[in-house]
């Protein structure tokens, strides 16, 4: 493209609207559609235009950013009813930042290839305060061409821009990506309460720790928020449990066990059961409290 | 103390012999005891000299460092015949660094202090190449005046001494740190042979999700490895497998489950049934291969 992209972008929630936000201080064009319209107003506010559904996005964008809750959220906004395509020109390009099922988005960069336009799965890692401060890390799958024409866009909000290879493995990617980070939370709350159970200090055991083999991402940002007793979001408990059902789901139509990503699940799952699912995703330690009997502070 | 203290070590293998190599480099005098007397010979060849009996190192040293295999090793060595009881003076400082379970270091402490001796446990962390770079992170339990006492000689190879708390805490730290080595091991082999099952490049997601928060000491060390074909250890499968299985024990003990960790474990024990007992432990990966019919490369 010579002249500078029209943008589109669907989802403002608590990761799209600060990633709306970035593209607007970009200098780009942007037409914005959410359900609720507080979102839309402050982006509008900033210079963004007002859609009333996601086809009126698509009759003026070049390429349109989605930010939503799960598959069929997706599948909606670009094939259902007032929907992307409804209104959508040849050469479109569709970037979806949503985590969904690998499966969902081959499906629908299938049904976009069909009309001569492309979706790009683009998962991104980095939480509300990488969305903030606009240093996310983007997993892309889908056409090269593609990405690189959606590349400039992209910048305004992410740190890191890796294409993966074809269609769906940005979601393979993030699917990695959350098995590893289910695997540090549940290892975290279960030995932070083995310790408090053999009356050994936590807090000392992390110190210990955290400098040598077992170092990770949790261990050097979870344990001061929860012997502060905070265990508020950050990363939303049943999103992460959203997350290990597109992981399970896609190992089942791969045809193979992941038997240690399913026991941390299952801790996960939990956590829905005892009523956690808007705590942090650290807030995992909380089932261990209930399984050992024991508080960690 | 007010001269510096004759030492001992016992357990001259791939951990103990660069450990007690650094204590002659820092100018102690050194009496050593090893089953095979290949490392005797070198050590004395250092400057240290030969005791034919864990009781003659006994009989000389004011310190007494062992490094050996497993539970039974250790109180085998320390109330055995020919033991270091039998030849012990009081005031003994005993610093056991092997890993081993934290109620025998209980048991092993509440003996010596029958005797008016000190036992501590001070496990350790950083494999052979912090042993050898004198690197090493020591978690100790027991009693705090002993660990000062033993201080100078702990850091001739250690980069971090942590006093976690009494008798056994060292080895309650050990036994979580083990904890979230094996998570790690776990999700990263499940997640390179996922990304290989749906046809997605492992090194580009490995890539992709190692700066965000999947970070951890596993995909920043091993993947290379793994992906140039080396599954050589490093720290033997077999080796993680006794730890799991003070792991396990332990937990039983408290009256606690470890769900995760359980399966964790499970995985390796499985590297047992497929002859993958010498691999590094990274080369869990392995079972994965079996488990999904798919090799990493």
């Amino acid at each position: 493209m010579t002249k500078q992209p029209t943008l589109g972008f669907i989802g403002l929630g608590l990761m799209g609207k600060p990633m709306a936000a970035h593209l607007l201080k970009a200098g780009f064009v942007l037409w914005v559609h959410n359900r609720s319209q507080v979102a839309v107003d402050e982006l509008v506010a900033q210079g963004a235009h007002k859609a009333s559904s996601a086809k009126e996005v698509a009759e003026h964008a070049d390429i349109i950013m989605t930010c939503l809750p799960d598959s069929p959220d997706v599948e909606a906004c670009v094939l259902g009813e007032n929907g992307i395509l409804a209104g959508a020109k040849p050469g479109l390009i569709v970037i979806d930042h949503s985590t969904i099922k690998p499966a969902t988005a081959r499906h629908l960069a299938a049904a976009l290839a069909e009309r001569g336009m492309h979706f790009l799965d683009a998962p991104v890692s980095g939480g509300q305060i990488g969305a903030q401060n606009g240093t996310l890390t983007t997993m892309v799958g889908g056409d090269a061409g593609a990405l690189e024409a959606a590349r400039p866009a992209l910048e305004a909000f992410s740190k890191a821009i890796t294409h993966i290879g074809g269609p769906g493995a940005g979601q393979v990617a993030k699917c990695c990506n959350q098995m590893m980070v289910a695997a540090q939370m549940a290892a975290m709350a279960e030995l932070l309460i083995l310790a408090r159970k053999a009356e050994v200090d936590p807090q000392k055991v992390v110190a210990a720790i955290q400098g040598g083999a077992a170092q990770c991402w949790a261990l050097d940002n979870k344990p001061q928020l929860l012997f502060a007793g905070n265990r508020q979001p950050g990363f939303k408990a049943y999103m992460q449990v959203k997350d290990m059902g597109i992981v399970m789901e896609t190992a089942k139509e791969l045809g193979m066990p992941l038997p240690a990503t399913a026991a941390n699940t299952q801790l996960f799952n939990a956590m829905m059961a005892l009523g956690m699912q808007d705590l942090d995703n650290s807030a995992i330690v909380g089932v261990m409290e209930q399984l050992a009997g024991v508080d960690l502070l």
